[in-house]
This record gives C-alpha cells, sequence and structure tokens, in this order.
C-alpha cells in the first residue's frame, strides 16, 4: 500500500428510506442491514491493506458525530467529521480533499460511500488500487461505473466511450456523458445498448486534479477548502467550517464537476454492487424461504409469500399476506406494499409535518 | 328488581382470537376492544338496575381470577371463581348454577357472555326481565336467538317455531333445532327462509328448571353441583371443584341439554349484537375513514385502504396495502390478510408447538 493513498467516506443522509429502523439519530450508514456490522464499519474494512485507518476520512453529519465514533472505533476520532449543515455531496468531497491536502499535497484519495454493498473485496481493492495508481500518475478524474445486471430505474448510469487504457486489471474508458436516473424503458435500452454503466457514486483523483477542477468548475468549493485549512486540527475548526459552509449553494459532485470537466474517465467496477436503495432491495441479500419470504429476526409466517419482515426485538407474525413488507422497530412499525418501499420517505415526510413524532424518526 | 334474579357471567376463555393484543393472561373480556372499558365490565354494567354484582356470579379459569377481580372492582371478590381446568360451557354453567343455588334455590338466573358487544341497554335488560320473569313461572329453559342481520357463517343457528308466548314485550317461540355454523350457501338460505336465529350463548332458567334438565340429560354435572356445594365459601372449595371438575368430560351447555331438553323456549333478542369473532368485526364498531380503513391508537395510513390497524403503544404506518389486519401490541405485532382473520387462532397454535413464545402468548 503507498502511504500516499487516503479514502474519504461520505456518509451524510437522513436514513429515510429504511425507516422506522432507521432514524435521524441511527441512519442506514450505521444499521447492520446485512452483514452482520454496521454498513460504514463495513466501508472501512473493505479497505484493510490498501488505505489504513488513519488515511480514512469520514465526512457525516455534525448530529451524527459521536454515534458514529461509537460505531466506528477502529478510526481516529479526530478523523470523523461532522458538517454544519447538508450541503450535497460536492462539499462534503472539497471538505475531504481540504483535509488529505493538508495531510499530503500530493496525495490520491478514493470517495467512497458509506451505505452501500460490496462484494468480492480482493475486485474492488483492485479497482480502487488501480485507480489510485492512475490518479497519482495524472490529472483525470475518475468515477467508477458498474456494468448493470438489469435495467434498474434506481440509478444514475454513465455513458462510456473509447478505452482510455487497459494497462492495469482495472479497464478504464472515457466517459460519454453522465445520465439521470432513467424511465423502464430507457434503462432497457441501455441495458441492450450496451456501453451504459451505474454511476457508482465512488470517485478516485488526486488532490491536484480535484483542486483544479473545483477551481474550475465551482470555484467557491475550492475557496472553502481555502478558508477551512488552515483551521485543520485546531479548535477554529468547527466554526471555520460553519462560516465557510453557511456560503454554499447544495449541488451533488456530479452536476459541480464530473458533468464539466473533460478529463473524466471512468473505471469499470467489475464487483457485485447495490446501493439497497429500499427496503425491498434487501431480499437480494437474504435467504428466501420455500415461499419467497425474507424473514430477518423473530419474524414467523403461515400462508405467505414473497414478503420481506424485519423484526426487531419482538415477534412478528404474517398471516396470508403477499408483497408486502413488514419493519417492526423499536419506535414504530411499517407495513408497505412491497411495490411502494420508494415511498417510505413519503410517510416519514408526512410524520414530520404531522410533528409529535421527532423520537422515531 | 326481584331479589331472586341472577347472574352467571361466563368468562374463561384463551382470547387466542384477538392475539397478540389478548394473551392467555389479557383475554379478550379483559380487554378495552370497544366502548373504552373491558367487555366484562361492561356485562356487568349492563345489569345495572336488573341484576346488582352481589348477585353476580362471574366463572373464569383459575389463572384469570386475580386480574378478573382486578379488572372488576365492582363485584365481591368471592364472586369471581376460577374453574381449576376447561370443561366447556355445560360445566362452567352447571358451577354457576350451585353458586346461585347456595344463595337461592328459588333463584331464576341468565347466563351470560363476557366478551359480546351488546348496544341498546334498555331493549336487552327488557328481554332479559321477561325471560327472568318467565322462568321464574314456568319450568322453561330459554336460550335468547338474535335475528339475523346477515347471513353469517360465525354463528349457530336456532331454528325457531311457532309462537310460545308474547304476552310480555319479548316474545318467546318454541324452538325446533340447534343448527352448527352453515357454510355461506345455507347461511344465505336461512336469511332467506327466515325463522332462523343466531345462537347468541346467552340463556335464562330457574335454579330448580336447569337442575331438573342436567340430572335428566347430564346426570355427571349434576353431580357436581351437589359435590361442591357444600364446599361453596368454605376453605375446602378449591379442592372439592377441582376434584369434581376432574371427574367431567369437556361439554358445551348446547349439546349437553339445550339440544336434548323439551321444553327450550327462545327469547328474541331485539337488540344489536357481536361477538366479535375476530379483529375484522372491529370494522363495526368504529368509524372508517375516508379509504376504508378503521384506525385505533397511533396508526397512520399512506394511500392505504380497507384496513383495520390496531397500534398499541407505538406508532404503526401502513402505506399502500389493502385488506390487511395489522395489530401491534406489546408483546408481537401481527399483519394478517382481512380474510384470514379467523387464521390467528392456527398462529398462535404453531407460536405454542415452536415453544419459547409463552410470554407473548
Amino acid at each position: 500500500m503507498s502511504d500516499s493513498f487516503y479514502a474519504v467516506i461520505l456518509a451524510g443522509g437522513r436514513g429515510e428510506r429504511f425507516w422506522p429502523l432507521s432514524t435521524a439519530k441511527r441512519p442506514k450508514q450505521l444499521l447492520s442491514l446485512v452483514g452482520g456490522r454496521p454498513l460504514l464499519v463495513q466501508a472501512v474494512d473493505r479497505l484493510e491493506g490498501l488505505v489504513p485507518p488513519e488515511r480514512i476520512f469520514v465526512i457525516t453529519n455534525a448530529d451524527l458525530v459521536d454515534v458514529t465514533r461509537e460505531a466506528a472505533p477502529a478510526l481516529p476520532a479526530s478523523h470523523i467529521i461532522g458538517e454544519p449543515f447538508g450541503r450535497d455531496t460536492a462539499a462534503a468531497v472539497a471538505l475531504g480533499c481540504a483535509l488529505v491536502k493538508e495531510r499530503d499535497p500530493n496525495a490520491s484519495f478514493c470517495v467512497l460511500t458509506a451505505d452501500h454493498i460490496i462484494k468480492d473485496v480482493d475486485a474492488y481493492q483492485q479497482t480502487l488500487r488501480d485507480g489510485l495508481a492512475l490518479a497519482s500518475r495524472e490529472d483525470v478524474l475518475i468515477t467508477i461505473g458498474i456494468p448493470p445486471t438489469e435495467p434498474s430505474t434506481g440509478y444514475g448510469y454513465i455513458e462510456a466511450g473509447d478505452l482510455y487504457s487497459e494497462d492495469m486489471d482495472t479497464h478504464f474508458l472515457k466517459t460519454d456523458r453522465f445520465v439521470e436516473k432513467p424511465d423502464a424503458e430507457t434503462a432497457r435500452r441501455y441495458m441492450a445498448a450496451g456501453g451504459f454503466y451505474w454511476n457508482s457514486g465512488m470517485f478516485i483523483w488526486s488532490v491536484r486534479a480535484l483542486e483544479q477542477a473545483l477551481e474550475a468548475h465551482r470555484p467557491a468549493l475550492a475557496e472553502m477548502m481555502r478558508d477551512v485549512s488552515p483551521a485543520v486540527g485546531t479548535d477554529r475548526f468547527s466554526a471555520a467550517l460553519k462560516t465557510a459552509y453557511d456560503k454554499l449553494d447544495k449541488i451533488s459532485i456530479d452536476y459541480a464537476v464530473m458533468e464539466k470537466a473533460a478529463n473524466i474517465v471512468m473505471a469499470i467496477g467489475s464487483f457485485p454492487w447495490d446501493d439497497v436503495g429500499s427496503w425491498q432491495a434487501l431480499e437480494n441479500h437474504f435467504d428466501v424461504d420455500e415461499h419467497g419470504n425474507v424473514m430477518i429476526g423473530d419474524a414467523r409466517g403461515l400462508d405467505a409469500a414473497r414478503n420481506v419482515v424485519v423484526s426487531e426485538g419482538r415477534l412478528t407474525a404474517i398471516i396470508g399476506v403477499t408483497d408486502v413488507v413488514v419493519v417492526q422497530a423499536a419506535g414504530a412499525t411499517l407495513v408497505c406494499a412491497r411495490e411502494r418501499a420508494q415511498d417510505v420517505k413519503k410517510m416519514v415526510e408526512q410524520l414530520r409535518k404531522a410533528g409529535g413524532y421527532d423520537e422515531v424518526l
């Protein structure tokens, strides 16, 4: 492992899609939905042998810093940084870049997600390793694209172009464009046409290349980096961060940089990857019983088929229902038609408006 | 009110149909499913002005005596009697008869249920009052039949015959036969034909008439009465009851007496009556929202229709589901297709066999 390889893990988010198990105080990345440990801890552990804990930074919400430090004790507490308010991914990435730069201005780093499920750690590390090596050599902005296994409408896509480099295990392609989440028809067309990859939200670049890109395409973020850098590691940091963030607009790193810069390269990520976007997605990661049910925790069924049941702490019994998601958590119980799992966020919004549910949201 | 009118309320039962809200330790009759107070307390209160608490006896399971006394403090504690084991309704009725006889051998009494919903208390009391008056005058065994309001397959029926007496507000008919719960086709035929009434499980008779009937049709029960009577009110009572019950077979009062005796008369009970046989039945007693949902407790819906949700203590949220019963109780959560509400008992049975669920059953 190279001393100049760093990782920034984005671990913000309010966890609304996995309500009521996830709450503002216990968002998705801190849940052990799959794999027995919090997703964030798995994201850290997946870097073992490539990037050691002392070169990993986690960017989360200010009010999640304490629980995140508790959940990931292997990381230095000072490497878990809370944003004073959410300014979308571009700000978080720029903040991570400032932190890495303070340690090593010549570093390269990957930007990783805290709440996805990734299997085949060897293949994953190979992609990161090759990407970091390329980013150390050339001023490219690397995004990781995942070969689609189904015509998903839940992901954005990257349309890739010609081969950029194949001198490593990982293949790198030039990119033609980033496209928003497509409708079902378009997604099928992408699959059939080939050359389209899922936008994983993971990136690799050098501090220098990213800073140049921010300066060129989103100077406010480069300015934020300059504003907070002198305060890193001092007790002025929180205040400096707040002042700097206050000036920022919300924008994603895709909009701010990736769709504008010319030096974009896509690494093909040939490892199983799932952003686990809703309760329904859990079924891809658990054994189903003979009736097609996924039953997690203390759950029992009678003549019930194709349900996803997650029962925390107490028994959940289902009788004669099909295609339903049932989640029993400490604060509330959710019963949701399977095809409506994306609408859990709407319910959370409804409850927030109704008021009186702060404790369970 | 006559000094010689008594009431025996049958309050046994394991409450399996309303699991998980009802449990062995908190069966249906002790739940405030409808009306804001435990159903048993409502059964006692419905007798106000007709039978005072000191002439009411409650027969329940031995292990429910304490909670029942707690739930119904208006009754003398000594009037809440626990059966050592369940021997079906005939034994409970005979035991009640023995208790009443010890107080007044010339009494008449009604046998009432603890877990039904009855509205129009005036009409109800009129039926009981007229029945008690008739039972005091003539050696008849009176059963209360309810004019059916729908072709229910959940009740047994009484086929009534000629008029027996109409000199009181309540009409009494001769009975032709008792019929078991019919299938849907038969139930529709009963409705169309007329002359069929729901078997309410409520009876009225004198101590003398019932004792004669037991002697004639089920002498073991008359013997039980003789065995326990001398022990009533003494500290030998529990032991005597256990010894006497040990000899009995399980049999319902319908099988033991009503289907055999010749002196059966049916009172037409012209009051709204519902045995609330399952979760689904609750919807008849609550307002439905504009989507046809019954939402009891802290329950919220989004695009959900025709559901019954009972949420105790915590929030239950439903999204996009239809025709589902959801019950969240302290020990467990149930999600059941509406048309399968009768099968809650099967789930309870399955859990009992599986073991480890004693605390929540």
